[in-house]
Protein backbone atom coordinates (compact mmCIF):
# COMPACT_ATOMS: atom_id res chain seq x y z
CA UNK A 1 0.00 0.00 0.00
CA UNK A 2 1.47 3.55 -1.17
CA UNK A 3 1.61 6.42 1.29
CA UNK A 4 -0.59 9.57 0.00
CA UNK A 5 0.35 12.59 1.67
CA UNK A 6 -2.97 13.76 0.63
CA UNK A 7 -4.25 11.57 3.41
CA UNK A 8 -1.95 14.04 6.27
CA UNK A 9 -3.67 16.73 7.73
CA UNK A 10 -1.65 19.86 8.72
CA UNK A 11 -0.88 20.04 12.28
CA UNK A 12 -2.76 23.51 12.72
CA UNK A 13 -6.14 21.71 11.28
CA UNK A 14 -5.56 18.92 13.98
CA UNK A 15 -5.42 21.56 16.71
CA UNK A 16 -8.10 23.43 15.49
CA UNK A 17 -10.51 21.03 15.11
CA UNK A 18 -9.88 19.23 18.23
CA UNK A 19 -10.45 22.01 20.26
CA UNK A 20 -14.07 22.40 18.98
CA UNK A 21 -14.30 18.49 19.26
CA UNK A 22 -12.93 17.17 22.86
CA UNK A 23 -14.66 18.44 25.21
CA UNK A 24 -12.01 20.33 27.38
CA UNK A 25 -12.43 20.38 31.64
CA UNK A 26 -11.95 22.65 33.97
CA UNK A 27 -11.70 23.09 37.53
CA UNK A 28 -12.87 25.48 39.52
CA UNK A 29 -11.83 26.44 43.16
CA UNK A 30 -14.83 27.60 45.86
CA UNK A 31 -13.96 28.27 49.44
CA UNK A 32 -15.61 30.14 52.10
CA UNK A 33 -14.90 33.69 51.48
CA UNK A 34 -14.92 33.15 48.00
CA UNK A 35 -15.83 36.00 45.80
CA UNK A 36 -19.21 34.96 44.15
CA UNK A 37 -19.12 37.04 41.52
CA UNK A 38 -15.44 35.72 40.37
CA UNK A 39 -16.67 32.40 41.19
CA UNK A 40 -20.14 32.11 39.49
CA UNK A 41 -18.92 34.55 35.85
CA UNK A 42 -16.09 32.55 35.68
CA UNK A 43 -17.78 28.66 36.27
CA UNK A 44 -20.90 30.05 34.07
CA UNK A 45 -18.94 32.10 30.95
CA UNK A 46 -17.13 28.29 31.06
CA UNK A 47 -20.03 26.00 30.75
CA UNK A 48 -21.79 28.32 28.51
CA UNK A 49 -18.40 27.62 26.26
CA UNK A 50 -19.22 23.81 26.94
CA UNK A 51 -16.18 23.45 29.25
CA UNK A 52 -17.24 20.47 31.47
CA UNK A 53 -16.59 22.33 34.33
CA UNK A 54 -16.23 20.65 38.14
CA UNK A 55 -16.74 22.79 41.20
CA UNK A 56 -14.06 21.65 43.68
CA UNK A 57 -14.70 22.41 47.26
CA UNK A 58 -11.83 23.38 48.90
CA UNK A 59 -12.27 22.55 53.12
CA UNK A 60 -15.51 22.25 53.03
CA UNK A 61 -17.70 19.98 55.11
CA UNK A 62 -19.72 17.06 53.00
CA UNK A 63 -22.96 18.81 51.87
CA UNK A 64 -22.09 22.23 53.19
CA UNK A 65 -22.19 25.18 51.18
CA UNK A 66 -19.44 27.83 50.87
CA UNK A 67 -20.50 30.58 52.63
CA UNK A 68 -19.12 33.77 49.85
CA UNK A 69 -17.18 37.05 50.51
CA UNK A 70 -20.70 38.56 50.45
CA UNK A 71 -22.95 36.11 51.86
CA UNK A 72 -24.34 33.66 48.64
CA UNK A 73 -24.23 30.07 49.81
CA UNK A 74 -22.68 28.14 47.04
CA UNK A 75 -22.87 24.16 46.78
CA UNK A 76 -19.57 23.05 45.07
CA UNK A 77 -19.79 19.72 42.85
CA UNK A 78 -17.10 17.78 44.68
CA UNK A 79 -14.61 18.35 47.65
CA UNK A 80 -10.98 18.53 47.24
CA UNK A 81 -10.59 15.50 49.06
CA UNK A 82 -12.95 13.44 47.05
CA UNK A 83 -12.12 10.34 45.11
CA UNK A 84 -13.55 11.76 41.93
CA UNK A 85 -10.88 14.55 41.68
CA UNK A 86 -7.62 11.63 42.61
CA UNK A 87 -8.46 9.56 39.81
CA UNK A 88 -9.17 12.44 37.62
CA UNK A 89 -6.40 14.98 36.77
CA UNK A 90 -6.57 15.29 33.59
CA UNK A 91 -8.09 18.68 34.04
CA UNK A 92 -7.21 21.26 30.76
CA UNK A 93 -7.79 24.46 32.87
CA UNK A 94 -7.46 25.49 36.47
CA UNK A 95 -9.08 28.54 37.52
CA UNK A 96 -9.16 30.64 41.39
CA UNK A 97 -11.24 33.02 41.91
CA UNK A 98 -10.70 35.88 44.67
CA UNK A 99 -12.00 36.91 47.79
CA UNK A 100 -9.59 37.59 50.18
CA UNK A 101 -10.36 34.93 52.88
CA UNK A 102 -11.10 32.10 49.90
CA UNK A 103 -7.90 33.20 48.08
CA UNK A 104 -5.81 32.22 51.28
CA UNK A 105 -7.71 29.34 52.07
CA UNK A 106 -6.58 28.01 48.69
CA UNK A 107 -2.94 30.06 49.05
CA UNK A 108 -2.22 27.52 52.17
CA UNK A 109 -3.59 24.21 51.08
CA UNK A 110 -1.32 22.27 49.74
CA UNK A 111 -3.64 20.24 47.60
CA UNK A 112 -4.73 23.27 45.30
CA UNK A 113 -1.17 23.86 45.21
CA UNK A 114 -0.53 20.52 44.09
CA UNK A 115 -3.21 20.24 41.28
CA UNK A 116 -2.50 24.11 40.42
CA UNK A 117 1.52 23.24 39.66
CA UNK A 118 0.84 20.38 38.00
CA UNK A 119 -1.95 21.80 35.86
CA UNK A 120 1.24 24.14 35.17
CA UNK A 121 3.83 21.94 34.51
CA UNK A 122 1.47 20.13 32.03
CA UNK A 123 1.14 23.24 30.38
CA UNK A 124 -2.51 23.84 30.64
CA UNK A 125 -4.09 27.02 31.52
CA UNK A 126 -3.95 28.33 35.22
CA UNK A 127 -5.71 31.17 35.83
CA UNK A 128 -6.21 33.30 38.87
CA UNK A 129 -8.21 36.55 39.15
CA UNK A 130 -8.44 39.19 42.07
CA UNK A 131 -6.05 38.05 45.53
CA UNK A 132 -6.67 34.74 43.52
CA UNK A 133 -3.29 35.37 42.07
CA UNK A 134 -1.52 34.71 45.55
CA UNK A 135 -2.23 31.16 44.87
CA UNK A 136 -0.08 31.18 41.91
CA UNK A 137 3.34 32.37 43.75
CA UNK A 138 2.30 29.66 46.23
CA UNK A 139 1.72 26.89 44.32
CA UNK A 140 5.30 27.82 42.72
CA UNK A 141 4.42 28.89 39.21
CA UNK A 142 8.07 30.12 38.84
CA UNK A 143 9.47 33.76 38.24
CA UNK A 144 9.52 35.50 34.51
CA UNK A 145 5.76 35.72 34.03
CA UNK A 146 4.01 38.75 34.24
CA UNK A 147 0.14 38.73 36.17
CA UNK A 148 -2.09 40.97 37.79
CA UNK A 149 -3.95 41.11 40.58
CA UNK A 150 -6.47 43.01 42.86
CA UNK A 151 -4.34 46.40 43.53
CA UNK A 152 -4.21 45.66 46.89
CA UNK A 153 -2.35 42.60 47.07
CA UNK A 154 0.14 43.93 44.29
CA UNK A 155 3.15 44.29 46.89
CA UNK A 156 3.20 40.46 47.55
CA UNK A 157 3.61 39.45 43.74
CA UNK A 158 6.16 42.39 42.75
CA UNK A 159 8.76 40.27 44.44
CA UNK A 160 8.28 37.00 42.34
CA UNK A 161 6.44 38.55 39.23
CA UNK A 162 6.25 41.48 36.75
CA UNK A 163 3.29 43.08 37.83
CA UNK A 164 0.83 44.23 34.62
CA UNK A 165 -1.88 46.95 35.60
CA UNK A 166 -3.67 45.53 32.22
CA UNK A 167 -7.36 44.33 33.54
CA UNK A 168 -6.76 40.65 32.15
CA UNK A 169 -2.49 39.20 31.46
CA UNK A 170 -2.10 36.45 29.21
CA UNK A 171 1.21 35.06 29.67
CA UNK A 172 1.73 31.72 27.66
CA UNK A 173 -0.31 29.80 30.30
CA UNK A 174 -0.98 31.81 32.90
CA UNK A 175 -4.22 34.19 32.65
CA UNK A 176 -4.54 36.87 35.73
CA UNK A 177 -6.88 39.42 35.99
CA UNK A 178 -7.75 42.40 38.49
CA UNK A 179 -11.31 42.06 40.02
CA UNK A 180 -14.87 41.26 40.28
CA UNK A 181 -15.22 44.28 37.66
CA UNK A 182 -13.41 42.34 34.82
CA UNK A 183 -14.91 39.17 35.04
CA UNK A 184 -16.85 39.22 32.14
CA UNK A 185 -12.87 39.67 30.59
CA UNK A 186 -11.33 37.10 32.70
CA UNK A 187 -13.33 34.48 31.57
CA UNK A 188 -13.95 35.32 28.14
CA UNK A 189 -10.01 35.23 27.48
CA UNK A 190 -10.15 31.69 29.27
CA UNK A 191 -12.68 30.91 27.13
CA UNK A 192 -10.90 32.13 24.19
CA UNK A 193 -7.68 30.44 25.17
CA UNK A 194 -9.41 27.28 25.89
CA UNK A 195 -11.98 26.57 22.92
CA UNK A 196 -11.30 29.75 20.42
CA UNK A 197 -12.21 33.11 20.14
CA UNK A 198 -15.04 32.11 17.60
CA UNK A 199 -16.60 30.50 20.97
CA UNK A 200 -15.72 33.95 23.08
CA UNK A 201 -17.07 36.41 20.36
CA UNK A 202 -20.15 34.07 20.33
CA UNK A 203 -20.90 34.43 23.98
CA UNK A 204 -19.90 38.58 24.18
CA UNK A 205 -23.29 38.54 21.81
CA UNK A 206 -25.72 36.12 23.36
CA UNK A 207 -25.10 38.20 26.74
CA UNK A 208 -24.89 41.54 25.61
CA UNK A 209 -21.72 42.17 27.27
CA UNK A 210 -20.56 46.10 26.96
CA UNK A 211 -18.29 47.29 24.18
CA UNK A 212 -15.45 47.93 26.54
CA UNK A 213 -14.74 44.92 29.14
CA UNK B 1 -42.59 77.55 74.34
CA UNK B 2 -41.76 79.73 71.24
CA UNK B 3 -41.62 77.89 68.06
CA UNK B 4 -38.06 78.38 66.28
CA UNK B 5 -37.38 78.04 62.63
CA UNK B 6 -33.70 77.11 63.19
CA UNK B 7 -34.42 73.59 64.35
CA UNK B 8 -36.67 72.98 61.46
CA UNK B 9 -34.38 70.20 58.94
CA UNK B 10 -35.44 71.14 55.35
CA UNK B 11 -36.74 67.66 54.20
CA UNK B 12 -34.17 67.13 51.72
CA UNK B 13 -31.86 66.44 54.13
CA UNK B 14 -33.96 64.12 55.86
CA UNK B 15 -34.22 62.02 53.32
CA UNK B 16 -30.94 62.08 52.43
CA UNK B 17 -30.26 60.94 56.45
CA UNK B 18 -32.09 58.74 56.52
CA UNK B 19 -31.13 57.06 53.24
CA UNK B 20 -28.01 56.73 54.39
CA UNK B 21 -28.42 55.35 58.07
CA UNK B 22 -30.93 53.24 58.07
CA UNK B 23 -30.98 49.88 56.60
CA UNK B 24 -32.59 49.10 53.02
CA UNK B 25 -33.48 46.00 52.82
CA UNK B 26 -34.19 43.95 49.62
CA UNK B 27 -35.46 40.83 48.41
CA UNK B 28 -33.79 38.89 45.45
CA UNK B 29 -35.44 35.47 44.02
CA UNK B 30 -34.16 32.40 43.25
CA UNK B 31 -35.62 29.28 41.41
CA UNK B 32 -34.24 26.44 39.35
CA UNK B 33 -33.25 27.95 36.36
CA UNK B 34 -32.07 31.12 37.43
CA UNK B 35 -29.49 32.83 35.52
CA UNK B 36 -26.70 32.48 38.51
CA UNK B 37 -24.39 35.65 37.13
CA UNK B 38 -27.79 37.70 36.99
CA UNK B 39 -28.77 36.67 40.19
CA UNK B 40 -24.90 36.41 42.20
CA UNK B 41 -24.07 40.09 41.15
CA UNK B 42 -27.30 41.46 42.12
CA UNK B 43 -27.38 39.74 45.54
CA UNK B 44 -23.38 40.78 45.69
CA UNK B 45 -23.60 44.18 44.97
CA UNK B 46 -26.20 45.09 47.18
CA UNK B 47 -24.65 43.51 49.94
CA UNK B 48 -21.84 45.55 49.14
CA UNK B 49 -24.15 48.69 49.17
CA UNK B 50 -25.12 47.75 52.47
CA UNK B 51 -28.58 46.84 51.47
CA UNK B 52 -29.97 43.71 53.95
CA UNK B 53 -30.43 41.08 51.49
CA UNK B 54 -32.71 38.48 51.71
CA UNK B 55 -32.23 35.53 48.75
CA UNK B 56 -36.22 33.84 48.69
CA UNK B 57 -36.23 30.36 47.08
CA UNK B 58 -39.13 30.06 44.64
CA UNK B 59 -40.59 26.55 44.55
CA UNK B 60 -37.39 24.87 46.12
CA UNK B 61 -36.95 21.99 48.74
CA UNK B 62 -36.00 22.57 52.32
CA UNK B 63 -31.97 22.76 51.91
CA UNK B 64 -31.92 21.92 48.64
CA UNK B 65 -30.18 24.69 46.76
CA UNK B 66 -31.72 25.75 43.22
CA UNK B 67 -29.91 24.56 40.31
CA UNK B 68 -29.09 27.51 38.14
CA UNK B 69 -29.44 27.71 34.55
CA UNK B 70 -25.74 26.87 33.52
CA UNK B 71 -25.36 24.43 36.50
CA UNK B 72 -24.30 26.66 39.71
CA UNK B 73 -25.88 25.24 43.34
CA UNK B 74 -26.73 28.45 45.35
CA UNK B 75 -29.16 27.75 48.75
CA UNK B 76 -31.64 30.50 49.26
CA UNK B 77 -31.55 32.33 52.96
CA UNK B 78 -35.65 31.54 53.29
CA UNK B 79 -38.16 29.76 50.99
CA UNK B 80 -41.11 31.61 49.80
CA UNK B 81 -43.37 29.73 52.08
CA UNK B 82 -41.34 30.51 55.50
CA UNK B 83 -43.20 31.93 58.08
CA UNK B 84 -40.14 34.64 58.58
CA UNK B 85 -41.04 35.95 55.48
CA UNK B 86 -44.76 36.42 56.51
CA UNK B 87 -44.27 38.37 58.91
CA UNK B 88 -42.00 40.62 57.76
CA UNK B 89 -43.00 42.29 53.92
CA UNK B 90 -41.44 45.36 54.74
CA UNK B 91 -38.85 45.80 52.27
CA UNK B 92 -37.86 48.63 50.14
CA UNK B 93 -36.74 46.52 46.82
CA UNK B 94 -37.97 43.20 45.22
CA UNK B 95 -35.21 41.92 42.67
CA UNK B 96 -36.27 39.69 39.90
CA UNK B 97 -32.96 37.87 37.77
CA UNK B 98 -33.70 35.99 34.73
CA UNK B 99 -32.54 32.62 33.16
CA UNK B 100 -35.95 31.36 31.31
CA UNK B 101 -37.09 28.37 33.51
CA UNK B 102 -36.51 30.79 36.43
CA UNK B 103 -38.14 33.41 35.46
CA UNK B 104 -40.81 31.04 34.57
CA UNK B 105 -41.68 29.62 37.82
CA UNK B 106 -41.55 33.02 39.06
CA UNK B 107 -43.74 34.53 36.47
CA UNK B 108 -46.25 31.73 37.58
CA UNK B 109 -45.70 32.07 41.07
CA UNK B 110 -49.18 33.87 43.01
CA UNK B 111 -46.51 34.76 45.65
CA UNK B 112 -43.83 36.38 44.24
CA UNK B 113 -46.42 38.56 41.81
CA UNK B 114 -48.55 39.12 45.11
CA UNK B 115 -44.91 40.57 46.57
CA UNK B 116 -44.01 41.91 43.32
CA UNK B 117 -47.53 44.06 43.19
CA UNK B 118 -47.29 45.28 46.77
CA UNK B 119 -43.79 46.72 46.44
CA UNK B 120 -44.76 48.50 43.33
CA UNK B 121 -48.18 49.37 44.85
CA UNK B 122 -45.82 51.35 47.95
CA UNK B 123 -43.59 53.18 45.44
CA UNK B 124 -40.91 50.58 46.91
CA UNK B 125 -38.19 49.78 43.98
CA UNK B 126 -38.85 46.26 41.40
CA UNK B 127 -36.11 45.00 39.94
CA UNK B 128 -35.91 42.50 36.37
CA UNK B 129 -33.25 41.48 34.27
CA UNK B 130 -33.72 39.49 31.14
CA UNK B 131 -36.44 37.22 31.16
CA UNK B 132 -36.95 38.25 34.47
CA UNK B 133 -39.19 41.52 33.01
CA UNK B 134 -41.93 38.42 32.67
CA UNK B 135 -42.78 38.54 36.04
CA UNK B 136 -43.53 42.42 36.30
CA UNK B 137 -46.23 41.33 33.49
CA UNK B 138 -48.02 38.86 35.43
CA UNK B 139 -47.61 40.50 38.64
CA UNK B 140 -49.92 43.51 37.18
CA UNK B 141 -47.26 46.45 37.57
CA UNK B 142 -49.68 48.74 35.18
CA UNK B 143 -49.89 49.62 31.54
CA UNK B 144 -47.45 52.46 30.77
CA UNK B 145 -44.49 51.85 31.69
CA UNK B 146 -41.47 51.97 29.60
CA UNK B 147 -38.91 48.42 30.06
CA UNK B 148 -36.23 46.73 28.97
CA UNK B 149 -35.57 42.71 28.36
CA UNK B 150 -33.62 39.56 27.18
CA UNK B 151 -34.55 40.73 22.95
CA UNK B 152 -36.01 37.07 23.06
CA UNK B 153 -38.53 38.17 25.03
CA UNK B 154 -39.37 41.52 23.97
CA UNK B 155 -42.83 40.11 21.63
CA UNK B 156 -43.78 39.33 25.00
CA UNK B 157 -43.81 42.83 26.88
CA UNK B 158 -44.91 45.32 23.86
CA UNK B 159 -48.45 44.77 24.09
CA UNK B 160 -48.46 45.85 27.97
CA UNK B 161 -45.77 48.12 27.66
CA UNK B 162 -43.28 51.11 25.94
CA UNK B 163 -40.44 48.86 25.51
CA UNK B 164 -36.52 50.62 24.89
CA UNK B 165 -33.45 48.53 23.77
CA UNK B 166 -31.20 50.60 26.45
CA UNK B 167 -29.53 48.04 28.77
CA UNK B 168 -30.98 49.76 31.78
CA UNK B 169 -33.62 51.53 32.15
CA UNK B 170 -35.42 53.27 34.98
CA UNK B 171 -39.11 54.38 35.20
CA UNK B 172 -39.95 55.82 38.45
CA UNK B 173 -40.03 52.40 40.82
CA UNK B 174 -39.89 49.98 37.43
CA UNK B 175 -35.88 49.22 37.11
CA UNK B 176 -35.68 46.48 34.34
CA UNK B 177 -32.07 45.73 32.26
CA UNK B 178 -31.57 42.88 29.78
CA UNK B 179 -28.33 40.07 29.94
CA UNK B 180 -25.59 38.72 31.90
CA UNK B 181 -23.66 41.09 30.42
CA UNK B 182 -25.99 44.17 31.50
CA UNK B 183 -26.21 42.35 35.48
CA UNK B 184 -23.52 45.20 36.67
CA UNK B 185 -25.39 48.27 35.32
CA UNK B 186 -28.55 46.64 36.86
CA UNK B 187 -27.60 45.92 40.57
CA UNK B 188 -25.42 49.62 40.49
CA UNK B 189 -28.44 50.93 39.12
CA UNK B 190 -30.74 49.52 41.99
CA UNK B 191 -28.17 50.58 44.55
CA UNK B 192 -27.70 54.23 43.03
CA UNK B 193 -31.91 54.45 43.43
CA UNK B 194 -31.66 52.58 46.54
CA UNK B 195 -29.13 54.03 48.68
CA UNK B 196 -27.99 57.01 46.44
CA UNK B 197 -25.15 57.54 43.49
CA UNK B 198 -22.18 58.46 46.02
CA UNK B 199 -22.48 54.19 47.15
CA UNK B 200 -23.05 53.06 43.41
CA UNK B 201 -19.60 55.29 42.44
CA UNK B 202 -17.71 53.50 45.14
CA UNK B 203 -18.72 49.98 44.37
CA UNK B 204 -17.56 50.95 40.59
CA UNK B 205 -13.92 51.68 41.77
CA UNK B 206 -13.57 49.34 44.55
CA UNK B 207 -14.92 46.55 41.71
CA UNK B 208 -12.88 47.81 39.17
CA UNK B 209 -15.89 47.92 36.40
CA UNK B 210 -15.28 48.83 33.23
CA UNK B 211 -15.56 52.56 32.21
CA UNK B 212 -18.55 51.54 29.98
CA UNK B 213 -21.65 49.12 31.65
CU1 LIG C 1 -31.28 35.38 30.88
Amino acid sequence: MTYNNDYIVPLENITFFTSFAMTKKAIVFLANGTEEMEFTISADILRRAKVDVTVVGVELEKDKPAICANGTKILPDILLTDKELEGNLSYDAGVVPGGLKGSHTCRDNKKVQAIIKNLYDQKKIVAFICAGTLVAKASGIPKGHTVTSYPAVMDQLTDTYEYSQERVVVDKNVITSRAPGTSFLFALTIVENLVGKEAADQLKKDMLTSSVL
